[in-house]
Protein backbone atom coordinates (compact mmCIF):
# COMPACT_ATOMS: atom_id res chain seq x y z
CA UNK A 1 0.00 0.00 0.00
CA UNK A 2 0.87 3.73 -0.82
CA UNK A 3 2.21 5.08 2.79
CA UNK A 4 -0.50 8.00 3.81
CA UNK A 5 -1.22 10.13 6.91
CA UNK A 6 -4.94 10.90 6.28
CA UNK A 7 -8.26 8.95 6.80
CA UNK A 8 -9.90 9.01 3.26
CA UNK A 9 -13.94 8.59 3.21
CA UNK A 10 -15.04 7.90 -0.44
CA UNK A 11 -18.59 9.22 -0.51
CA UNK A 12 -20.19 7.17 -2.78
CA UNK A 13 -22.01 3.87 -2.72
CA UNK A 14 -21.33 2.80 -6.19
CA UNK A 15 -19.50 -0.47 -6.31
CA UNK A 16 -17.57 0.76 -9.26
CA UNK A 17 -16.07 3.71 -7.79
CA UNK A 18 -14.98 1.52 -4.82
CA UNK A 19 -13.72 -0.66 -7.11
CA UNK A 20 -11.97 1.95 -9.26
CA UNK A 21 -11.08 3.48 -6.24
CA UNK A 22 -8.54 0.44 -4.90
CA UNK A 23 -6.36 0.62 -8.29
CA UNK A 24 -4.86 3.60 -6.49
CA UNK A 25 -4.15 1.01 -3.29
CA UNK A 26 -5.14 3.82 -0.77
CA UNK A 27 -7.26 2.60 2.64
CA UNK A 28 -10.35 4.31 2.24
CA UNK A 29 -13.87 4.12 4.36
CA UNK A 30 -17.00 4.16 2.39
CA UNK A 31 -19.80 6.26 3.78
CA UNK A 32 -23.09 7.33 1.42
CA UNK A 33 -24.20 10.71 1.21
CA UNK A 34 -27.64 10.11 -0.04
CA UNK A 35 -27.56 13.50 -1.68
CA UNK A 36 -30.09 14.38 -3.64
CA UNK A 37 -29.15 14.35 -7.56
CA UNK A 38 -31.70 16.86 -9.50
CA UNK A 39 -30.73 19.53 -11.36
CA UNK A 40 -31.58 23.09 -11.19
CA UNK A 41 -33.66 24.87 -14.01
CA UNK A 42 -30.46 26.33 -16.48
CA UNK A 43 -28.00 24.69 -14.73
CA UNK A 44 -24.78 23.65 -17.19
CA UNK A 45 -23.70 20.11 -17.03
CA UNK A 46 -20.67 21.03 -15.76
CA UNK A 47 -22.07 23.03 -12.53
CA UNK A 48 -24.74 20.37 -12.19
CA UNK A 49 -21.73 17.43 -11.66
CA UNK A 50 -19.20 20.00 -9.09
CA UNK A 51 -21.99 20.74 -7.49
CA UNK A 52 -23.27 17.29 -6.76
CA UNK A 53 -19.25 15.89 -6.46
CA UNK A 54 -19.33 19.18 -3.74
CA UNK A 55 -22.68 18.40 -2.14
CA UNK A 56 -21.69 14.48 -1.44
CA UNK A 57 -18.50 15.45 -0.42
CA UNK A 58 -19.69 18.22 2.21
CA UNK A 59 -22.47 16.51 3.83
CA UNK A 60 -19.56 12.92 4.50
CA UNK A 61 -17.43 16.07 5.76
CA UNK A 62 -19.82 16.86 8.71
CA UNK A 63 -19.52 13.42 9.99
CA UNK A 64 -16.08 13.20 9.71
CA UNK A 65 -14.45 16.11 10.16
CA UNK A 66 -10.76 15.55 10.30
CA UNK A 67 -10.68 13.11 7.04
CA UNK A 68 -10.62 13.74 3.43
CA UNK A 69 -13.52 13.16 1.89
CA UNK A 70 -13.80 12.02 -1.83
CA UNK A 71 -17.06 13.02 -3.32
CA UNK A 72 -18.28 12.10 -7.15
CA UNK A 73 -21.14 12.93 -9.71
CA UNK A 74 -21.23 11.21 -12.98
CA UNK A 75 -23.87 12.08 -15.94
CA UNK A 76 -24.57 11.53 -19.54
CA UNK A 77 -25.07 14.20 -22.13
CA UNK A 78 -26.23 13.55 -25.56
CA UNK A 79 -27.31 16.65 -27.76
CA UNK A 80 -27.30 18.87 -25.05
CA UNK A 81 -29.75 16.48 -22.85
CA UNK A 82 -28.86 15.32 -19.41
CA UNK A 83 -29.08 11.75 -19.19
CA UNK A 84 -29.10 10.32 -15.49
CA UNK A 85 -30.62 6.69 -14.12
CA UNK A 86 -33.34 5.76 -16.09
CA UNK A 87 -36.07 4.79 -13.36
CA UNK A 88 -37.83 2.25 -15.74
CA UNK A 89 -36.88 -0.26 -18.50
CA UNK A 90 -39.06 2.07 -20.68
CA UNK A 91 -36.89 5.21 -19.58
CA UNK A 92 -33.92 3.16 -20.33
CA UNK A 93 -34.92 1.81 -23.80
CA UNK A 94 -35.72 5.90 -24.82
CA UNK A 95 -32.10 6.58 -23.50
CA UNK A 96 -30.59 4.06 -25.50
CA UNK A 97 -32.13 5.20 -28.79
CA UNK A 98 -31.39 8.81 -28.04
CA UNK A 99 -27.81 7.70 -27.70
CA UNK A 100 -27.95 4.79 -30.86
CA UNK A 101 -25.18 6.28 -33.62
CA UNK A 102 -24.07 9.59 -31.99
CA UNK A 103 -21.26 10.88 -29.77
CA UNK A 104 -22.01 12.05 -26.06
CA UNK A 105 -20.60 13.21 -23.24
CA UNK A 106 -19.76 11.71 -20.00
CA UNK A 107 -19.18 14.31 -17.17
CA UNK A 108 -17.80 13.46 -13.60
CA UNK A 109 -17.30 16.27 -10.93
CA UNK A 110 -15.13 15.32 -8.55
CA UNK A 111 -14.21 16.82 -5.03
CA UNK A 112 -11.85 16.24 -2.60
CA UNK A 113 -13.02 18.00 0.79
CA UNK A 114 -10.46 18.44 3.56
CA UNK A 115 -10.72 20.91 6.57
CA UNK A 116 -11.43 24.30 5.10
CA UNK A 117 -10.21 23.36 1.50
CA UNK A 118 -12.53 21.96 -1.47
CA UNK A 119 -10.92 20.89 -4.29
CA UNK A 120 -13.08 20.67 -7.14
CA UNK A 121 -12.99 19.87 -10.74
CA UNK A 122 -14.41 17.73 -13.78
CA UNK A 123 -13.78 15.52 -16.31
CA UNK A 124 -14.99 15.05 -19.66
CA UNK A 125 -15.11 11.90 -22.25
CA UNK A 126 -16.54 11.32 -25.59
CA UNK A 127 -17.81 8.44 -26.01
CA UNK A 128 -19.30 7.50 -29.70
CA UNK A 129 -22.11 4.61 -29.88
CA UNK A 130 -22.81 2.24 -32.86
CA UNK A 131 -26.17 2.52 -34.32
CA UNK A 132 -28.12 -0.54 -32.41
CA UNK A 133 -31.68 -2.37 -33.86
CA UNK A 134 -34.18 -2.37 -31.88
CA UNK A 135 -33.01 -6.23 -31.52
CA UNK A 136 -30.11 -4.88 -30.21
CA UNK A 137 -31.67 -2.81 -27.52
CA UNK A 138 -34.11 -5.14 -25.99
CA UNK A 139 -31.50 -8.06 -26.14
CA UNK A 140 -29.56 -5.27 -23.42
CA UNK A 141 -32.06 -4.55 -21.36
CA UNK A 142 -32.61 -8.49 -20.50
CA UNK A 143 -28.79 -8.38 -19.59
CA UNK A 144 -29.83 -5.98 -16.71
CA UNK A 145 -27.10 -4.01 -16.91
CA UNK A 146 -29.04 -0.35 -17.73
CA UNK A 147 -31.05 0.41 -14.31
CA UNK A 148 -28.40 1.86 -11.95
CA UNK A 149 -26.72 3.77 -14.63
CA UNK A 150 -26.45 7.23 -16.14
CA UNK A 151 -27.44 7.19 -19.74
CA UNK A 152 -28.52 3.56 -19.47
CA UNK A 153 -25.70 1.61 -20.24
CA UNK A 154 -22.57 -0.05 -18.65
CA UNK A 155 -19.16 0.46 -20.72
CA UNK A 156 -17.38 -2.09 -18.46
CA UNK A 157 -20.05 -4.34 -19.32
CA UNK A 158 -22.18 -5.92 -22.11
CA UNK A 159 -22.65 -2.39 -23.36
CA UNK A 160 -18.91 -2.79 -24.48
CA UNK A 161 -20.00 -4.13 -27.79
CA UNK A 162 -21.63 -0.92 -28.95
CA UNK A 163 -19.06 1.82 -27.96
CA UNK A 164 -16.89 1.77 -31.01
CA UNK A 165 -14.67 4.55 -29.53
CA UNK A 166 -13.68 7.39 -26.35
CA UNK A 167 -11.75 9.90 -26.07
CA UNK A 168 -10.44 10.97 -22.82
CA UNK A 169 -10.28 8.68 -19.88
CA UNK A 170 -12.30 5.30 -19.81
CA UNK A 171 -12.52 4.92 -15.84
CA UNK A 172 -14.61 8.47 -16.39
CA UNK A 173 -17.15 6.83 -18.04
CA UNK A 174 -17.57 3.89 -14.98
CA UNK A 175 -17.71 7.08 -12.71
CA UNK A 176 -14.56 7.86 -11.03
CA UNK A 177 -11.51 9.35 -13.52
CA UNK A 178 -8.67 7.40 -11.89
CA UNK A 179 -5.38 9.32 -13.41
CA UNK A 180 -7.54 12.51 -12.66
CA UNK A 181 -8.10 11.78 -8.69
CA UNK A 182 -4.38 10.23 -8.18
CA UNK A 183 -2.90 13.61 -9.74
CA UNK A 184 -5.09 15.47 -7.96
CA UNK A 185 -4.66 13.79 -4.46
CA UNK A 186 -0.95 14.58 -5.18
CA UNK A 187 -1.26 18.08 -6.13
CA UNK A 188 -3.47 18.69 -2.88
CA UNK A 189 -1.13 16.72 -0.56
CA UNK A 190 -2.90 14.02 0.26
CA UNK A 191 -0.17 11.57 -1.70
CA UNK A 192 2.88 13.06 -0.63
CA UNK A 193 5.16 10.26 -1.54
CA UNK A 194 5.90 10.23 -5.07
CA UNK B 1 -27.46 -15.80 -25.63
CA UNK B 2 -27.39 -14.74 -29.11
CA UNK B 3 -28.63 -17.79 -30.61
CA UNK B 4 -25.75 -19.10 -33.61
CA UNK B 5 -24.82 -21.55 -35.80
CA UNK B 6 -21.13 -22.57 -36.31
CA UNK B 7 -18.86 -23.88 -33.56
CA UNK B 8 -16.82 -20.65 -32.48
CA UNK B 9 -13.03 -20.91 -31.00
CA UNK B 10 -10.63 -18.26 -29.53
CA UNK B 11 -7.02 -19.71 -30.86
CA UNK B 12 -5.63 -17.35 -27.26
CA UNK B 13 -4.84 -18.42 -23.95
CA UNK B 14 -5.32 -14.77 -23.05
CA UNK B 15 -7.23 -14.55 -20.20
CA UNK B 16 -8.19 -11.26 -21.11
CA UNK B 17 -9.38 -12.01 -24.33
CA UNK B 18 -11.35 -14.68 -23.12
CA UNK B 19 -12.96 -12.48 -20.24
CA UNK B 20 -13.87 -9.47 -22.89
CA UNK B 21 -15.10 -12.14 -25.32
CA UNK B 22 -17.59 -13.11 -23.26
CA UNK B 23 -19.11 -9.78 -23.43
CA UNK B 24 -20.13 -11.12 -26.76
CA UNK B 25 -22.58 -13.70 -24.97
CA UNK B 26 -21.40 -16.16 -27.66
CA UNK B 27 -20.27 -19.90 -26.69
CA UNK B 28 -16.80 -20.38 -28.01
CA UNK B 29 -13.79 -22.75 -27.37
CA UNK B 30 -10.20 -21.85 -26.05
CA UNK B 31 -7.48 -23.37 -28.04
CA UNK B 32 -4.47 -21.92 -27.59
CA UNK B 33 -2.46 -21.31 -31.05
CA UNK B 34 1.32 -21.75 -29.88
CA UNK B 35 2.68 -19.54 -33.03
CA UNK B 36 6.15 -17.57 -32.73
CA UNK B 37 5.64 -14.43 -31.84
CA UNK B 38 8.69 -12.12 -33.59
CA UNK B 39 8.69 -9.62 -36.00
CA UNK B 40 10.35 -9.97 -39.37
CA UNK B 41 12.86 -7.40 -39.92
CA UNK B 42 11.37 -4.52 -41.94
CA UNK B 43 7.59 -5.56 -41.04
CA UNK B 44 5.37 -2.78 -39.95
CA UNK B 45 3.48 -2.90 -36.82
CA UNK B 46 0.17 -3.19 -38.71
CA UNK B 47 1.32 -6.10 -41.04
CA UNK B 48 3.07 -7.58 -38.07
CA UNK B 49 -0.47 -7.81 -35.92
CA UNK B 50 -2.00 -9.01 -38.85
CA UNK B 51 0.66 -11.80 -39.75
CA UNK B 52 0.53 -12.87 -36.46
CA UNK B 53 -3.40 -12.76 -35.84
CA UNK B 54 -3.56 -14.90 -38.80
CA UNK B 55 -1.04 -17.57 -38.42
CA UNK B 56 -3.12 -17.89 -34.86
CA UNK B 57 -5.95 -18.26 -36.56
CA UNK B 58 -5.28 -20.73 -39.16
CA UNK B 59 -2.66 -22.99 -36.87
CA UNK B 60 -5.86 -23.91 -34.39
CA UNK B 61 -8.10 -23.96 -37.47
CA UNK B 62 -6.11 -26.73 -38.76
CA UNK B 63 -7.05 -28.37 -36.14
CA UNK B 64 -11.05 -27.38 -35.89
CA UNK B 65 -11.70 -27.42 -39.48
CA UNK B 66 -15.12 -26.64 -39.77
CA UNK B 67 -15.38 -24.38 -36.51
CA UNK B 68 -14.80 -20.65 -37.29
CA UNK B 69 -11.70 -19.60 -35.31
CA UNK B 70 -10.63 -15.76 -34.03
CA UNK B 71 -6.68 -15.10 -33.69
CA UNK B 72 -5.45 -12.15 -32.15
CA UNK B 73 -2.15 -10.19 -31.94
CA UNK B 74 -1.60 -6.90 -29.31
CA UNK B 75 1.80 -4.89 -29.83
CA UNK B 76 2.51 -1.58 -28.20
CA UNK B 77 4.38 1.00 -30.53
CA UNK B 78 5.96 3.90 -28.88
CA UNK B 79 8.15 6.27 -30.85
CA UNK B 80 8.24 3.77 -33.76
CA UNK B 81 9.87 1.13 -31.94
CA UNK B 82 8.00 -2.59 -31.16
CA UNK B 83 7.25 -3.17 -27.51
CA UNK B 84 6.13 -6.53 -26.81
CA UNK B 85 5.99 -8.35 -23.66
CA UNK B 86 9.07 -7.61 -21.32
CA UNK B 87 11.09 -10.59 -20.54
CA UNK B 88 12.03 -9.46 -16.97
CA UNK B 89 11.59 -6.85 -14.51
CA UNK B 90 14.60 -4.84 -15.98
CA UNK B 91 12.72 -4.74 -19.16
CA UNK B 92 9.36 -3.87 -17.86
CA UNK B 93 11.29 -0.64 -16.13
CA UNK B 94 12.94 0.19 -19.14
CA UNK B 95 9.48 -0.13 -21.22
CA UNK B 96 7.65 2.04 -18.54
CA UNK B 97 10.67 4.55 -18.74
CA UNK B 98 9.87 4.94 -22.80
CA UNK B 99 6.06 5.44 -22.48
CA UNK B 100 6.28 7.93 -19.25
CA UNK B 101 4.98 11.07 -20.23
CA UNK B 102 4.44 10.04 -23.74
CA UNK B 103 1.66 9.45 -26.13
CA UNK B 104 1.85 5.46 -27.86
CA UNK B 105 -0.21 3.22 -29.61
CA UNK B 106 -1.48 -0.07 -29.43
CA UNK B 107 -2.45 -2.31 -32.21
CA UNK B 108 -4.76 -5.51 -32.19
CA UNK B 109 -4.49 -7.52 -35.44
CA UNK B 110 -8.13 -9.33 -35.27
CA UNK B 111 -8.55 -12.46 -38.13
CA UNK B 112 -11.79 -14.23 -38.45
CA UNK B 113 -10.76 -17.58 -40.15
CA UNK B 114 -13.60 -19.58 -41.34
CA UNK B 115 -13.71 -22.48 -44.63
CA UNK B 116 -11.67 -20.66 -47.08
CA UNK B 117 -12.10 -17.00 -46.15
CA UNK B 118 -10.08 -15.13 -43.84
CA UNK B 119 -11.48 -11.85 -42.31
CA UNK B 120 -8.14 -9.90 -41.36
CA UNK B 121 -7.98 -6.19 -40.09
CA UNK B 122 -6.43 -4.23 -37.26
CA UNK B 123 -7.20 -2.04 -34.94
CA UNK B 124 -5.51 1.00 -33.54
CA UNK B 125 -5.69 3.08 -30.16
CA UNK B 126 -3.82 6.11 -28.99
CA UNK B 127 -2.81 6.06 -25.19
CA UNK B 128 -1.51 8.83 -23.36
CA UNK B 129 1.18 8.64 -20.61
CA UNK B 130 1.74 10.70 -17.79
CA UNK B 131 5.00 11.42 -16.40
CA UNK B 132 6.22 8.71 -14.24
CA UNK B 133 8.75 9.11 -10.99
CA UNK B 134 11.26 6.56 -10.75
CA UNK B 135 9.11 5.79 -7.21
CA UNK B 136 6.38 5.24 -9.39
CA UNK B 137 8.01 2.65 -11.60
CA UNK B 138 9.35 0.49 -9.15
CA UNK B 139 6.20 0.01 -7.28
CA UNK B 140 3.89 -0.46 -9.97
CA UNK B 141 6.34 -3.21 -11.15
CA UNK B 142 6.07 -4.52 -7.61
CA UNK B 143 2.28 -5.21 -8.19
CA UNK B 144 3.47 -7.85 -10.67
CA UNK B 145 0.76 -6.19 -13.47
CA UNK B 146 4.05 -5.54 -15.79
CA UNK B 147 4.78 -9.43 -17.07
CA UNK B 148 2.84 -10.31 -19.70
CA UNK B 149 1.88 -7.81 -20.90
CA UNK B 150 2.76 -5.91 -24.30
CA UNK B 151 4.37 -2.12 -22.98
CA UNK B 152 4.56 -4.07 -19.57
CA UNK B 153 1.67 -2.20 -18.20
CA UNK B 154 -2.10 -3.03 -17.70
CA UNK B 155 -4.45 -0.44 -18.02
CA UNK B 156 -7.30 -2.25 -16.40
CA UNK B 157 -5.14 -2.58 -13.37
CA UNK B 158 -2.93 -0.50 -11.14
CA UNK B 159 -1.60 1.10 -14.56
CA UNK B 160 -4.63 2.65 -14.86
CA UNK B 161 -3.31 5.72 -12.45
CA UNK B 162 -1.01 6.67 -15.32
CA UNK B 163 -3.16 6.33 -18.07
CA UNK B 164 -4.36 10.06 -18.70
CA UNK B 165 -6.34 10.19 -22.27
CA UNK B 166 -7.32 7.38 -24.67
CA UNK B 167 -8.19 7.69 -27.82
CA UNK B 168 -10.08 5.01 -29.84
CA UNK B 169 -11.22 1.77 -28.32
CA UNK B 170 -10.29 0.84 -24.58
CA UNK B 171 -10.96 -2.74 -24.82
CA UNK B 172 -8.56 -3.07 -27.84
CA UNK B 173 -5.73 -1.67 -25.08
CA UNK B 174 -6.54 -4.70 -23.15
CA UNK B 175 -6.28 -7.16 -26.16
CA UNK B 176 -9.57 -7.46 -28.02
CA UNK B 177 -11.42 -4.68 -29.51
CA UNK B 178 -15.24 -5.65 -28.70
CA UNK B 179 -16.89 -3.81 -30.54
CA UNK B 180 -15.27 -4.27 -33.90
CA UNK B 181 -15.08 -7.74 -33.16
CA UNK B 182 -18.92 -7.78 -32.89
CA UNK B 183 -18.93 -5.36 -35.80
CA UNK B 184 -17.05 -7.99 -37.95
CA UNK B 185 -18.56 -11.13 -36.72
CA UNK B 186 -22.43 -9.89 -38.48
CA UNK B 187 -20.51 -8.44 -41.61
CA UNK B 188 -18.98 -12.29 -42.19
CA UNK B 189 -22.22 -13.92 -40.96
CA UNK B 190 -21.40 -15.43 -38.55
CA UNK B 191 -23.95 -13.19 -36.16
CA UNK B 192 -27.33 -13.30 -37.91
CA UNK B 193 -29.74 -12.07 -35.95
CA UNK B 194 -29.38 -8.54 -35.67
Amino acid sequence: MIPHQPHLVLASESPRRQALMKLLQIDFEVIASQAVETAKSNESPTKLVKRLAKTKAQIVQNKRQTSWVIGADTIVVCNSEILGKPRSMTEAAAMLTKLSGQSHEVLTGICIQYLQNCDLTYVRTTVSFSTLTKKEIEDYLITGESLDKAGAYGIQGYGSRFITDIKGCYFNVMGLPVSHLYKRLKSTGFLTNY
